[in-house]
């Protein structure tokens, strides 16, 4: 099993330097550190192993380091900034591994750029050296690029004439949408193997300044000064980034960040034991029962989506995020709340949430239902059964804290088409019981008492028989109704243009540019387009 | 080679006829006049050849019959509207073929809703028996949907249950974005084999209304006389449909409609002649040379994207065109080049314009340049050769007349970073040169005379020797920067998920469900998801 915990002190590849408001992010990839047999990880290429400690880094600067105004990515190695992921490690990799990697590398990039949005700190890609491929996609997710002029080092994405595969990381939309680079530039630059150097680079957009070597870390520097003395006014102003003068008293570890603990987490051969989750396999019948549990709650575990806890408890926490939700670390916890559920919408498998006695879907822990490609509440009739209430509600978290990738919150996405119950919803002291959920829409079946378990299992069977291709490809389609955004299309794009062409003979056939890459034999296509 | 030309007169599987403000298209599918061998057209299903038909009733309407207020699509066999494509003819065709015909029908479906949205005409869904998938997803593209309330009637999408595809024709997405219905009822809607009938159909959006059989007609009828008599309304005001009051005197071809003649081309071994269309087939080199004759030229014909003709002319069209741009007929024309000009920018070919001495990218002919990955213009630096200027110029059909998928003209998608120049561009009086367009952007490259040849033979054979896969993927990914619709979503997510899903061993495999359709053995699938 993959460890994706790791801490700063036991990085391999990454050294996180923080002095006052400038964090230092320097890959120094050791090349025989891989997570798995088989390739080397040289001039700087990744594999999952580096992005889960630049994952770790970034979520650390968020959390450990509120003081941190900038954070400088660049390389530790001379000459090269990042080579991009590693070929020999995708070509040995199954289909599955590399469309998950990509997701995970994704992830990663979006969270730079969340951060760089919400909280308002600056990621400056320092080049140093040539950046190809992720190298450069790790580069085109920072809000600054400066390249060195040495002559040699260039930015480049050499996916399509090399490897015969896409940019796997956001690139080509980034290029277009974020940079706004023009589309018969983007198309040559993406078709140029070797790239473009500095004063091209910079004359078509794709970096925003370049240095020569003598200078280069000076005019870095230089740079950065000016973004923390111009972050500092802005911290003031709007209070994007950082304190906000008008903030209440606070500890010390409020002020200047929370340390975060490894997770506990007990692996059992039957699933996952977390503190507040629990993850139970039924591997026979393809189907995991994931159980949230609530905060302050003290409740036993039974087995799907489901939640426990008290409804009150979870909108106290919910009104306390929002009341204080200026406060810079009630500010990183909404939006790695909303990270995490953005994962959940994004995920490659279908979710049925299950509402039933003592469930508490309700706040922020609701948005776990609304995130399931299906929703099932029990409508008890028998009253002496009903012990406990089967109930859900709303609190202020579901109305835009956090959002979609598309940027509409999962209510509305729900009711594009019934704008008046949205805010009927809204309006409504109190919690939904099953009848009245089930009557202006807000779960899709309420069975009965008789019926519960039985539909259940049979709708469970039902799915767990579909083509697990197709439902792949429907969920994605049928989960983001409504506008699209620079996150929809690198999702949506990967997933589907990637899935496609990683499949193909043209990629992985024994003439593929993905097989073939880095031997003596040359890939030879089928040209027919389609 | 497949025939598009076709006429009301030579229909096989649909019978148009028109009275008055109505027009009936009704399908009553040959289930032996099929495209190819090996399959039978049962129950109202289709391949290209009838898709080829519906297309081309769409478009005579349009300019046959701009009397035409509401088309009635139904059947004329008992029971069944329609039971989507034929799930043997995908079997036996290539991988290539399923991903143009899907391409083929959906342009069929955006044209209906074209029609609709701009030409104010409505499409009425009258599905007196089951509508399953392609028949579904051909009355979600009307307007409004009746289904016969016969207790056997259904509407389903059962791709995703019955064969491990998606319905290739945007169900899914109209299912979400037009309809907007709730994700986790489309959901299940698109797992259930057997759809949903009347009540429940209506009640979850799927449908407008249902009526019984005894009613069905005269239900039918009452709703396009309630229609026709809104839309005579809506004539006389806005004049999104058919004429104006304040409209110039015509002939009387124009006011009811002209012919549309077939296309006379010469199919030569090299390629085909059109009266305004010329292609070579370079076959060896992968490459056409394909040359666009401007208006009342009378050009010697020379070898990617070519345009010949005189610049002024066809200004003076342009104008022409934006000056009546109200009239019924000027209207249609400016569609359907908008239309032409969509399909090269979803066509999973590379284009490459080629500006020289004799071109005539201007005004709409522009819009070739532009859809094109790349312009390679000339900068003729040679006086004595200089016979000719090259120039490209704009026309206010550039400014919003003929829009991408995604809303945005070519030239607002190109200059996404630089609104500054978009207006510039059009504030100029006249033409650009060769130094000009290249200087604002408007050209990719421009070679001198002495690099000319070279440089273009050059591109087109590193183009050329490129995966064909790789390329598809960038181009999409690359052409469309900006906002997303739902044309752009239904495109983007037919020939990414469907080039997939159709090349995945879980549809094709010898095991697969598209495989195994119909016979006795069963589908058998890899669970694994990504």
């Amino acid at each position: 099993m993959i460890n994706f915990q790791t801490s700063p002190d036991q990085y391999h590849h990454w050294k996180l330097t923080v002095e006052g408001p400038v964090a230092n992010l320097s890959m120094d990839v050791q090349e025989d550190e891989t997570l798995a047999e088989g390739y080397k990880l040289k001039l700087n290429s990744y594999d999952l192993g580096v992005d889960i400690e630049l994952a770790d880094a970034v979520q650390r600067i968020r959390f450990e380091h509120p003081e941190v105004k900038v954070v400088v990515i660049t390389s530790l190695k001379p000459r090269i900034f990042c080579a991009g992921a590693n070929i020999y490690m995708l070509g040995t990799s199954s289909h599955a591994f590399k469309v998950n990697f990509c997701k995970f590398t994704n992830e990663t990039r979006c969270a730079i750029e969340d951060d760089s949005h919400h909280s308002g700190r600056r990621y400056v890609a320092a080049l140093n050296g040539t950046a190809s491929g992720g190298g450069y996609e790790l580069a085109i997710a920072c809000d600054e690029i400066y390249l060195v002029d040495d002559g040699n080092s260039a930015v480049s994405l050499p996916e399509v004439p090399l490897l015969g595969v896409l940019p796997g990381t956001g690139g080509l939309t980034r290029l277009v949408d974020k940079r706004k680079i023009r589309r018969d530039r983007a198309d040559v630059f993406s078709t140029l193997a070797e790239g473009l150097k500095g004063k091209r680079a910079k004359e078509w957009g794709l970096i925003d300044d370049s240095f020569p070597t003598s200078k280069f870390q000076e005019s870095i520097d230089a740079r950065v000064r000016a973004i923390v003395e111009q972050t500092v006014s802005l911290r003031n102003g709007s209070g994007t980034a950082g304190l906000n003068d008008n903030e209440p008293p606070q500890t010390d570890s409020l002020l200047y960040g929370i340390k975060l603990n490894p997770l506990a987490v007990d692996v059992k051969p039957a699933g996952l034991e977390y503190k507040y989750v629990n993850v139970v396999l039924n591997r026979e019948q393809r189907y995991a029962d994931l159980t949230v549990q609530g905060p302050a709650a003290n409740l036993p575990t039974t087995p799907d989506l489901r939640t426990e806890g008290n409804i009150d408890d979870v909108l106290a926490v919910d009104k306390t995020l929002m009341a204080n939700k200026d406060h810079w670390l009630v500010r990183e916890i909404i939006l790695y709340m909303a990270r995490v559920l953005r994962r959940l919408d994004l995920t490659a498998k279908s979710f049925f949430a299950i509402v039933e006695p003592g469930s508490c879907f309700v706040g922020n822990l609701l948005e776990l239902m609304l995130a399931s490609d299906r929703s099932y509440m029990l409508n008890s009739t028998d009253d002496s059964v009903k012990i406990e209430p089967v109930e859900i509600a709303v609190s202020e978290l579901n109305a835009g804290a956090l959002p979609m990738s598309n940027g509409l919150t999962r209510l509305q996405s729900r009711f594009l088409a019934e704008p008046d119950t949205l805010r009927y919803i809204f309006e409504v002291d109190g919690s939904f019981n099953t009848e009245d959920a089930e009557e202006i829409g807000l779960v899709t079946f309420a069975p009965d008492d008789l019926d519960w378990e039985d539909e259940i299992r049979v709708a469970i069977e039902e799915r767990t028989s579909l083509s697990p291709d197709a439902l792949t490809g429907m969920e994605a389609s049928l989960r983001f109704a409504g506008p699209e955004t620079m996150d929809t299309k690198i999702y949506g794009r990967l997933t589907a243009w990637q899935n496609w062409i990683f499949q193909r003979p043209n990629a992985v056939g024994e003439k593929g540019a993905l097989t073939n890459y880095g031997k003596p034999t040359q890939a030879q296509f089928d040209f027919k387009r389609t």
